[in-house]
């Protein structure tokens, strides 16, 4: 990460932090450098606005925010940059991620909120969809991904296989 | 409304007006000067916070704020103040409220929004709400409580008796 | 708790208690008196009724009341006082608070119950609302909420800093 | 009605009447006497109560309780009897009656409410339930029971018959 | 159990035992003789339609029927008696006791399920319940019921006293 | 309809008929004979269940069962014989749907009931689904779906078609 | 499996097997040869069409798919083959089945896809509901299936006697 | 349009269009050129994945997808490009979008779709996300974004200035 961060993971608390790692850990496999940072949009607002108003500014090209229960922060960070933000609802608490995910998709009309699946699958899709963005204007990204389809694809038939195989035996 | 008004109510859009003019009836009634505002936590967040964070400098006491789908101005305000903030959720849009109830109640802890029900009623119980609050410091207030109560029971009695007599009747 | 108390936490069952302590420690905090009581709105509806209407005689200034499934409790007491009633639902059960949320936040319009989010996070935020509102008369308790939401913030900032400083080492 | 009613219908608001009117024309039709009162767990709970807690010493053998939103009633005279309580959910609102049906039928343990569907399906459903409960000590309407049941065959019957006899014509 | 059985307490798996007892514990209590089967709507409905069939016959005032996910077995059993039935929906499943809910208390007009809660206290209550109806003419009965209801209360009178002992020591 | 019916479509109301002609209409298209019923699992069960478990023997060879609410119907008829059962859930009522399907897809192990989308889209695909069970050893009606694929595939284009026709213009 | 499998089950992951092998195990039981793939609507969205347009020319009769989450499986492989396919949905993730159960069963007219219940139960029944239309054309099928029924209901039986026997004991 | 398209919109029904629209007018007002097409994932797969496959190599830089009930459209598309796919979720059906919701966003890992709200809001925000993404390299566009922020801005400060006024008439 000694590259300018072109991402920036926002997180309402850290006790998201193992969900949101999956976002971090697919831009690391593909290269793109991000940063990470814990700021709530209740409990220290300024400081997830400034985040999100100076993004831009900075060379960050997308932002993950994940938050739940009311799932305020993906929202209010949009309010404040025209940059693309991707949100990830948490699971947890009583109604299990469906709050945050009310909360974070059901954005009224003007600013949007690219949202992705409750928990760690979304995060990780978080990840891939900026890659996806990215890729528009670089080849390599591009490559990878579909390497990156290609062994997901393999990966699948593998299991198939094993499967077969297992099948086979008994 | 020549008085110093006492309560901010808050909305993120022109069409939560029938709504939330149920809570401005309730404030009228009970002789609460207050003031309305449309702000958006979205598409105007700095209007929003700035009401919220110069509020209690202007002598506001309570804020109600309504909004629907995503509903994050309840909490949104609520960060910027320390005067206590009454939710409404809006119905409407095709979760009919859900969404809006659970962005506006299911608060994490630290920023409490003190959450009514969704729509007209939840308005009325806001403005009723404050009344009681600030009934708290003031005699007239309670009075004015108990007597809109004694009305409410006798209603409930004249119904009842309308009832009783049609009943006869049939 | 030697000072008469302010504040009456009531809950429906003694399973409650681990949740609602969360707005006892919160009231503790900011040094307001409290005090608890175990009273069902369907099991003692008498001793319910009867610490509703007479909590204001005694000098208690809000009313948080907890109950789980069909959470009648904080509706119930609402119906005797018009101190303002804050109602936190309780989590479990199969349906795991929804159904209490439900039963405590959609209060027909007339008698108001100030509804947080279900569990301990709607426990603890139950009792910040309530020195909130205490803090309009209070300056001592504003300025508490100030230093509380600074020391959030801060709280916020430092798991910021670890964040970033396990990266650098990463 | 001329007779001593049997049967206590009782509805938080006139606007459940029409609802609530299901269940009278049941009772009418097998001959039991009730009686129909509107009383509001919320605004007119001593009246509430108080017909719970005198309608056994008035011979009254069961009581219906139908309440929409936050429907706390039927709990609340199923607390203030040993008599049995049906319960009737009321449609409407923004939830359209999963909140009344969950008010209503997720007793906690030791005050039981017998609920029936939301809606007028469930206002008629605990007219006959109630007739149910009767007629295990009066066998005219056991007899009147069974006659009912063969009416509601023969007018599935009737209607089944209809749609061959159009199914041939087409 | 000696005596004729007065109720017959149904249920579709002998997994659900361990809820439905909560059932058999309260009518043992109060010293109401019953029976209890074993009998699926839908993997042995002769047997379920003819115990609710031959219930009245011999002897039976009151079903008991227990089920989960699509909760068939109180309506089927409904359909085939006028004695009354009381539903009580199971927990479990994916679906955690939501779908055997719906299953049992929508039931459309004309077939009545009374319906308790999902799980014990359901059970529990369906027991309670069904001592209420046999109350109505059974003094003995009715006496037992207010002292089982005195002694709920002072159970929770207990707690609150002993919360109270707590509270002074701390 | 002159041919022995190989289908048998039953509807727990006349009130179902404008959905489950939907399947009706599938059917006729394949020159599939089928009889149209209208039996209740709760009203007229002896009924439902005749026509169950002698539909085999009539030579019926699938079963689409229609009901609302607590829709007992195709479960019943499930249990009563081993032909395939199409179950669709009506909308309508204050759930509009979700609990008939909730009652008729959660069904335990051992009885299955294959189970449609709620309404006309549901009652249209039970129809297909039996067409292409019956393609199965019938040459004649597979070449009929796959014909049919091709026009739902044609109908498409042409409404894109169409869809571009009206952009050039505008 | 030596013969030419008759039934294609098809999974989204592996970690589907445990699940689907309860659909394996019914077809093993009345001796229908299976075949088990893992094929992704997402991940290898080739693989799964192939796999479904093929089917049918290697003589597979049915088709049983399970996913969880947004679970589109079945739904594309319903797209590519006139073969009746049978939907499971999957248990977990955050939402627990229900958004499997949602994507499964709502398939717009023109592709059905027959669901059954989320999870163990319902592929078991998908097993069933296979055997059931094969034995349209299979008469040892179809005894063997009804002796199936015959051994459930002893099995209910025989619980319901231990059920009776434990009583008398105690 | 005369310009190469840069977005493809694409729709499972002609009846999405009303909703879609937003999405193009959106496109349209900020000067990106858009087609339109109609494919639906189940009716016409091998077109939706051909429109999806083929967009990158025709100068497609991202994919709108919307559709209803078991929405599977924006899946089964993303699985077949690395351009960035967002899912509007149509509203209509018995359940109202929740359904199309679920099946958009809960997209298991490996494959992103960026879920917008339940219709027309979120097919407006579909719009305004792929513009703020393609600003990413378009001074223009960021310029024309921050212009129209700064418009939805005074549209709000507009309508609440007129809300002053008429409340100092009022």
């Amino acid at each position: 990460m000694t590259d300018s961060p072109k991402v920036l993971l926002i997180m309402g608390s850290d006790s998201d932090l193992p969900v949101m790692q999956a976002a971090g850990e697919v831009l690391q496999r593909f290269g793109i450098p991000y940063e990470m940072h814990i700021a709530s949009a209740h409990r220290s607002p300024a400081k997830a606005m400034a985040l999100a108003s100076e993004a831009a500014g900075r060379g960050i090209e997308a932002i993950i925010a994940g938050a739940g229960m009311a799932a305020h922060l993906a929202g209010v960070v949009a309010a404040k940059t025209i940059l693309p933000v991707i949100g990830v609802p948490m699971p947890g608490g009583a109604l299990n991620g469906v709050d945050a995910l009310y909360s974070t998709v059901q954005m009224p009309g003007g600013i949007p909120v690219a949202t992705m699946a409750i928990g760690k699958a979304g995060a990780k899709n978080a990840g891939l969809f900026v890659v996806q963005m990215l890729a528009l204007n670089d080849g390599r990204l591009a490559g990878a991904l579909k390497e990156y389809r290609r062994e997901m694809e393999d990966e699948v038939e593998r299991k198939d296989a094993a499967l077969q195989a297992a099948g086979r035996e008994a």
